[in-house]
């Protein structure tokens, strides 16, 4: 495959478009798109979202130690890119948007009403990354939409019907079909079974 | 939205599927898949992958502090979950999935042919988590599919075709359509404009 040479920057790889939601000591909610973010463990469930140091959001998070990632819907793809442009010191996000919130189960930030799955987090390390902060929160408590869930206790990836970010060119999408079942698929390669 | 609660655990967010591509202190080439990957800092261009302690591929970059992040394309679906369910201490994983490699530019660890973006990094810090490692590498170079650039230099996703993990119901989906432009359609939003 014929390549060309970038050199070191910021390049693209599929990323959630999360909203991250923080309260701060006023008691003021804040919402904020972060597209850095994913699981980092199991052993205990970590998230890590990366944050500008400068950002309200991140503040927020130094006076409570509390935040909460929503995964945002493909349908709540303009309502996301503008949480990322402007700052929760000009702007209510929630009057401009139209979102709304609801009160977490176990931390000081809401959860965000309008996305499938609210996950809650506390706090337990934090990383200094040049401008950026890569803060990791354990996931307290877990929120997903109850009509994503079959009878069979299935989860149906198009009721949460996520959105993507690709970072390095700026573009959001949905997702297509299912190309394989993971832990599964690969096994019609094992060199044992062939 | 009527939700339930799952308590914590490792949820879903769309990530990336990637070959994490290494070479050990006796020179041979192992790759890893890995989905907990992501784009951390701007300043420098930093790239974080979490990794099981007890991977080859975690044992190769203590020995070399090099590695490659390389993007899986949804053809590759098969390839990549065989390559995380295996171990490079047992499989060849070049020779059954029939993957090729190149040289890289910057670093001792190779590029993963088939693969349509490549990221050298070295490995700058590492977070302990439980029993993961949470890699920090600064990225040096990147390699990207030549056919994937237009006559002006806009680069077409579809050419990419990245292929997306979707870990708590361990799903891999292709991309769909593209929902809206990042940092421009938020603008529709912007009360000044109203």
């Amino acid at each position: 495959m014929k390549k060309r040479q970038l050199g070191p920057c910021v390049t693209f790889f599929p990323q959630p478009t999360t909203l991250v939601s923080t309260v701060s000591s006023e008691g003021l909610v804040d919402i904020m798109t972060a597209s850095w973010a994913g699981i980092v463990s199991k052993t205990p469930p970590t998230i890590a979202v990366s944050l500008n140091k400068n950002r309200k959001t991140y503040e927020n998070i130094c006076q409570t130690g509390n935040f909460v990632v929503n995964m945002v819907p493909a349908s709540l793809a303009v309502e996301a890119d503008y949480c990322g442009l402007r700052s929760g010191r000009d702007d209510d996000k929630l009057m401009v948007t139209g979102l709304s919130t609801a009160p977490a189960h176990e931390v000081e930030a809401p959860l965000i009403e309008e996305c499938p799955l609210n996950v809650e987090c506390r706090r337990v390390q934090e990383l200094e990354l040049g401008e950026y902060r890569l803060v990791l929160g354990e996931i307290v408590q877990i929120h997903a939409a109850d009509e994503a869930f079959g009878e069979n206790g299935q989860i149906d990836t198009r009721t949460f019907d996520p959105l993507v970010y690709l970072g390095g060119i700026r573009e959001y999408w949905n997702l297509g079909n299912k190309s394989a079942d993971a832990y599964r698929d690969g096994k019609k390669l094992f060199p044992s079974e062939e």
